[in-house]
């Protein structure tokens, strides 16, 4: 059982700036993705572009503000589940939350902020029948780990960008790739393309268009695919892994059953105060929450997460005050023994 | 008579970053601040300590901070009417509002937004009778524009950063410049003590400790002051001009006989929506509004402008709808005719 004092639902950057704040009361956050990094839609859906309305940042990209994030709430050592989904919650006698994911990792916290901005994101899987049977077993909507893929024979499906980069990332990992799209062009960044254009003359890439993969076989895991071409019959090609990368959808999923007051696939919260839910001890705050005149922007989200906190240190720390300290007065010390603090002024004589 | 769409009252970041959020609805901002220069206290209290707590910086100096914001609302063409302290409200027969400053510039729009921090820095003056008379006639609390300086005669009083580092900086544009302070000890930044130190020993900076300017002489302007060290006699000094920098202490001076609800020296805002006061049409956001569970912290004040430019755009646009628009997918549109935008995607075929 994971114990922390914030057990926030989603590492994008809201969940990432909680963190930060809540570190600044002393409080400690664990977080839960269905992703397997950090970042939320910033890394996974747009990490190469760039965002013009964060404060103070004329123009950040997208990966670069999970960087950031991740930089500026390092010294509060949050710990991650990653890759595994929230499924359920329970409300323990003592008053605090156990949340579980769909790989029963169980979490244990008196506060739980639901940062999960359009929902956990699904992939969108191809129409192939006995699909779920190789899921884990030789077949991935995500790349989790690309060590996994050294030396073996991978089919890679999709014309977007994360078909084409994993297909140029793991040209130098596995021992064969192959790209498979219905269309004969791809949509992606020009450099992507291109690179899959020189992979591809190279021989390091085998690509198939248009096709599509029909069918997998195998044994208990993936062990070939046919691939199908307009008109033509399918080839049988033996592989070890087939990631179809049609992209992600983002779905509210299992916390839309968790009893919360649910309005335009958003949760609802008490704006005027700290973001709560209808269930106390529960927070929504970013993209995933809805109130009178929300606007779904990440600065909002930092804001509510900041407001959030200090309701969160109420319900940690009963009937004890907090004051607001400004960082450039008091300076900030992590978790892991790190200080930061302005240079002190010095008192000297000039004579 | 100025016109724009917002006139925002105070220049600090919650001001500055209403020029940009507003420029992307299509709206013009035009901002009066009491200080010579945009970003509030950023810039005027301490524009070289470092600031924490700005989401997705680790660490930026609030100097810094001022220099992005301005840099992200150039596109937008704000205009300034700076050294100058927004005095008096009228409401219009039109709705709109005429403001008008202490030094009789007038300003007309729709939707007034006081982001006005703290309030409007109000310099500490010496205890000098007949100071008054030569307030901007030699007598100057702060510096406005260096130029004015050039080959004259300065005496300035103070012991803490701004009284160093104006005397470094004037050392080399002044003809002579007399550093006085009642103690032998300065308070400031290492650099900028050993810098005094360093032009005193030149002959660059005339030093006199422990004194105090005790009179002002002239006729219609500063031609000398008495300067007495402790159980001394007083010295006459001939000079042109006498610059007390000894610190300024925010007043929400005149806004409060607006007719706005204030409450502990703050102004009461409707949290729930837009942050709008009591006199509809006019906005306070930023450290200077206050609504159960405020935090005075720059990170909420950008949030608070995002959603009153959402309310200005209903009150200058009636009736018209607004679209929420991603900056990742629709680029930014300037004033000034640049675009800012991702680049694009292409579709192209790989053979």
């Amino acid at each position: 059982m994971i114990t922390t004092d914030i057990l926030i639902i989603g590492a994008g950057p809201t969940g990432l700036f909680t963190v930060f704040e809540a570190g600044l009361l002393k409080l400690r956050c664990h977080l839960i993705d269905a992703l397997p990094q950090p970042g939320g839609q910033c890394s996974e859906l747009y990490p190469k572009k760039p965002i013009y309305d964060i404060p103070a940042y004329p123009e950040i990209l997208a990966g670069d503000l999970t960087d950031k994030l991740l930089e500026q709430c390092k010294q509060f050592e949050p710990g991650f589940t990653l890759g595994e989904r929230a499924d359920t919650i329970e409300k323990q006698d003592d008053g605090s939350f156990v949340v579980t994911t769909n790989k029963g990792t169980k979490h244990k916290a008196p506060v739980v902020a639901i940062a999960g901005g359009l929902g956990s994101f699904e992939p969108r899987k191809p129409l192939i029948d006995n699909i779920a049977a190789y899921e884990d077993c030789g077949v991935e909507y995500m790349i989790k780990e690309p060590e996994m893929y050294r030396d073996k024979n991978v089919v890679i499906a999709g014309g977007g960008d994360s078909a084409l980069d994993w297909s140029i990332f793991l040209a130098d990992v596995a021992k064969s790739v192959t790209l498979v799209h219905r269309r004969n062009e791809f949509r992606g960044h020009l450099d992507s393309v291109e690179k899959v254009q020189e992979l591809k003359n190279l021989g390091k890439i085998d690509l198939i268009t248009p096709a599509e993969v029909t069918a997998i076989h195998g044994k208990g895991k993936v062990e070939s695919v046919d691939i199908t071409k307009i008109d033509e019959e399918p080839v049988l090609i033996e592989t070890d892994h087939f990631i179809p990368l049609f992209g992600l959808s983002p779905k509210l999923g299992p916390i839309a059953t968790w009893g919360l007051e649910i309005e335009k696939n958003a949760i609802k919260v008490n704006n005027a105060l700290d973001y709560q839910t209808n269930i106390p001890g529960i927070f929504a705050i970013g993209d995933v929450n809805t109130y009178p005149g929300k606007l779904k922007l990440i600065l909002c989200g930092f804001h509510e997460a900041t407001l959030m906190c200090q309701a969160a240190f109420q319900i940690i720390n009963p009937g004890k005050k907090n004051v607001l300290k400004y960082t450039t007065v008091t300076g900030v010390d992590g978790f892991d023994g790190t200080r930061k603090e302005a240079p002190k002024q010095v008192v000297k004589t000039i004579n």
